[in-house]
């Protein structure tokens, strides 16, 4: 048996998720009552959505929102909850654009479509139609998303103060998204700019942001919240940088059995991650070389891939990516202890902090 | 000078422009805080959104508002205008999903990321990050269209009243492009689900919902305006089905320098419009041959354009479709003759039906 505060993520978790397959089923029974060619659509966006995920951003709007004062109740956790919802959609929408093949250790949502399409001897392009079902289920996610936070039940007064909140998220969200693609679109990497996009990717999106919506939840009037936002964007900033860096380091250590992604992903896409623009700094003239003859290269080998996790880890890149992570998290942390908060809202923060930072998928 | 009617939607049209350059202005500067990168995507998505179109679905939803008593103000026409930026969202990602090059007379989205990234010589892949440029691009649209719908400045009352029509009227756009793409996989045409896709994509999406938008903002109690919502979907839906079924003459029959698209689109992309599943059931097997042979071609030329326009038209198929249109707009306008609305609204959706089923672009 875990502490308090993980018996009570836990918990959490359990009614976020039941939350969401009711609204899943419901949302799928409209779907299929227009047209039974909306099926398979409904089934598959249900099941990504259903089958894997952390739930990290709506438990950590949750904790924010017990830290703030806030008493759970239903239709909380189904405004908290429609966040997965969101995140369903940036991962679908990711997926495609990276041409990545698997998530969660199934078939990415354009490969599951372009292999229906096969298998069924459909006529036009399977991967046309692949492309085309991932755009438009990633849209539906990002509207229900919305629609599970509309309908969610929470007062006006909560529905008022966190809508702008959420807007704004969303924005930072598809603005560092963007800026994510861009980058790999510049021949050279920089630590700088991936720390930029890593603050707007994670930082934000992941933990501050989600905290603010669970602030706004609890306090609705801002200018009584602007004291305990402010606590938690230092704790959440740089949580979400740390976060990004433990991203970047599973995807290229990771055991693909665990984070459901093939082993050394990062490598065949050409991240410019921290990790891999601090290797840059680093390499020998022979290195520089042999790193950019073979990242981006889609057809990888492992031995390859073995020898570039050599070069990252004996040029000191790893360790210094994740003394970074520590630092981050220990400046999470101390923010953390000093801040006025409720107790069991501070308990569940920290041990947030834990599972997003020593996490292996 | 056209008529009092025609007056108001032209100053209501300029209106709507203000509106959408404003919140594009202020959130395109957002961006610019963010970071320089995000220059040239604020810019495209500022200027394809301002550049042209018809500004139907706000106009729709404008003439209801005040056909069911509301009085026009400027927080009301912000939260209409937002249908533009989801419209944007709509038309980004069906011109990627299709594969389109050109919309209102320019490059598409994604083609115009393509050639920045030729042009500047980027590294990565041109066409990857016109794609995914174009995915993020129409996911931003559609945040916006919520974000100007939520900080409009309408009343509490009218924004709880709209937020649920909006958000089923997005998933109802969602599910009719969802079977737009999945009936290209049919190997045949099909009258019957032609015609439920022009219900979803257009029937609803473009004219009823708009409508029912329109009313919510004037009569924030649900009850208090079933009736009205009756006679909007009585006028909305076979008006937006015979709005569609222009469209499928234009896509087919429509002067590229006036419609923005090159001549014969839909042939290329072998869209299953009901104007081609008519047909269908109409032609020679040796006329059905020539067709299946070349429909969906993609370097289709002029002649075989030619060809195919006189099968369409020598079948009778034509003239069907332009029969249903005129028969669909009497049965809108006939449901709007016995309706009890406020006068100006009647005359401003009178002028609407001339607009949309009797237009060359």
């Amino acid at each position: 048996m875990g502490s308090k505060a993980q018996e009570l993520l836990k918990a959490m978790r359990a009614e976020i998720e039941t939350e969401l397959t009711l609204f899943l089923k419901e949302q799928s029974q409209f779907l299929a009552n227009i047209a039974e060619e909306l099926g398979p659509p409904a089934r598959s966006l249900s099941s990504f959505s259903l089958d894997g995920g952390k739930r990290l951003r709506p438990l950590f709007a949750f904790a924010a929102y017990i830290g703030a004062g806030g008493k759970s109740s239903p239709e909380v956790t189904r405004a908290i909850a429609s966040l997965e919802l969101l995140q369903a959609c940036a991962l679908i929408h990711d997926d495609l654009i990276d041409g990545s093949d698997t998530r969660r250790g199934k078939a990415s949502i354009h490969r599951h479509f372009e292999t229906l399409h096969q298998n069924q001897e459909l006529a036009g392009f399977a991967t046309r139609y692949g492309q085309g079902a991932a755009v438009l289920l990633g849209d539906l996610a990002l509207v229900w998303s919305d629609q599970m936070l509309n309908s969610s039940g929470i007062t006006t007064a909560q529905l008022l103060s966190v809508l702008p909140v959420h807007d704004e998220m969303r924005v930072e969200l598809m603005a560092g998204q963007f800026l994510d693609i861009h980058e790999q679109t510049e021949k050279n990497t920089s630590v700088h700019r991936a720390l930029k996009i890593a603050r707007f990717k994670s930082g934000k999106y992941t933990v501050e942001r989600p905290l603010h919506i669970g602030a706004s939840l609890a306090i609705t009037s801002l200018p009584d919240r602007s004291e305990i936002n402010e606590i938690y964007s230092n704790y959440g900033l740089p949580l979400g940088e740390a976060f990004q860096m433990r991203d970047d380091l599973l995807g290229v250590f990771g055991d693909s059995n665990i984070t459901g992604k093939p082993a050394g992903d990062d490598l065949r896409e050409s991240k410019h991650t921290v990790l891999i623009a601090t290797t840059f700094e680093r390499v020998s003239e022979k290195q520089r070389v042999f790193l950019h003859e073979n990242l981006g290269k889609t057809n990888l080998e492992s031995a390859t891939i073995d020898s570039i996790r050599e070069i990252i880890t004996t040029t000191g890149a790893r360790s210094y990516v994740e003394d970074l992570i520590e630092e981050l998290t220990d400046r999470a942390l101390a923010a953390l202890a000093r801040a006025s908060l409720e107790e069991t809202g501070r308990a569940l923060l920290l041990e947030l902090a834990e599972i997003a930072t020593k996490r292996s998928k």
